[in-house]
């Protein structure tokens, strides 16, 4: 039996697109900020989702979808914070698609969140293709990960509201060009807003949370 | 106008295979050793072909192909060094596949080369799905990208030969439980040869270059 090979590529991403935006228009009726977060694996994704609930849950009502490839680790730590989760396993797929966000939206006491954080499996290429309905895209890139990976990944710096420059807190003990890393990402993404921060000690969060507070008003005048 | 959809992602991979297969013979036929790297973006795969290259080339005749979404920024490193080496650009694809390498081999000096490393794009997901022909399979996995990454991505520590674990210069500023990681990675694969590593300091780098000397012998035996 031979199989009929079509290049699938294009129509998969317009039922994507089709897909997230009803998922957007479902989350703005609710009026909920809908952000969606990439990175690398390891980059610090859970724990800047850990820490601005620690700070922002008195301010705002905050849910979580998780994805990940297998397990789901990072959902129980969410969940033991108290904050409404769904985990999605990806079975080997290597990005978040809309009509899996659109299954977890099912799940989520919608008329309860103000605030939405959805964690994309750690890969630095395809989730950049993939729109889930969200308001913001926000990237972590971290220090260890080195200052070419602008060079090495253009598409989803490029395509990003702010980049979260994580683990500076091992800055010290790395060759890290933090000035040469920012001109190569405004280079790429004149409009992005990058913020060097320390999720394990806490330094420079504030100006994320104050980015994170201007954007919920933003969602709340709209 | 509709677009029929075929799910072909079986076929991709048998195809895939098929070339693989070729590849192998074609690399066996020069009795070059080939070793296929793949780790989370940074995690240290250059550096490691760079530090190998610098211990080895004497006794081996080495020859390297990059694969990367954009940049040549690796192999313009590897070239420095006087070593042959083809740069692949994915231009979005997330993961090499074996008809590239066969491009990359049309362009390589195969009756001068004994060991070659792959350099696969950088990605804990998709990589380990397409065999490129390679006759062994390592992977990276650095300290600050966390002890928890052989539960969130088991298939590519599941099929590896060899994990480096990297950047154990780093080990004193982050909460990286060693023993622990190396249960989980045992549990996933038995047969695994696990080597805790810094490229930065050259610190456990000889127990890797002692098991490539020996890959390299069982090659030339063959």
């Amino acid at each position: 039996m031979t199989v009929k090979v079509i290049t699938v590529g294009e129509d998969i991403l317009g039922a994507n697109e089709a897909k997230a935006s009803a998922n957007r228009k479902r989350l703005d009726k609710y009026g909920i900020l809908t952000i969606n977060i990439m990175s690398a694996p390891g980059a610090g994704k859970t724990s800047l989702i850990l820490s601005t609930i620690k700070h922002m849950r008195e301010k705002a009502k905050i849910a979580v979808i998780e994805g990940d490839v297998a397990s789901s680790v990072d959902a129980e730590k969410v969940n033991e914070l108290g904050i409404p989760v769904i985990q999605i396993n990806t079975a080997g797929g290597c990005h978040l698609e809309a009509n899996m966000v659109e299954k977890a939206l099912n799940d989520l006491p919608l008329g309860d969140i103000e605030l939405l954080f959805i964690e994309n499996v750690g890969n630095l290429i395809c989730p950049n293709a993939f729109a889930l309905g969200e308001d913001r895209r926000i990237m972590i890139s971290s220090l260890p990960e080195g200052d070419d990976k602008p060079y090495k990944y253009p598409a989803m710096f490029a395509d990003t509201d702010v980049v979260l420059l994580n683990k500076t807190d091992l800055e010290p003990y790395l060759d890290f060009n933090t000035n040469g890393f920012k001109k190569v990402v405004t280079g790429l993404n004149p409009d992005v807003t990058i913020f060097p921060v320390s999720c394990k000690t806490g330094a420079g969060l504030e100006a994320w949370f104050a980015w994170l507070e201007s954007a919920l008003k933003g969602k709340k005048n709209k």
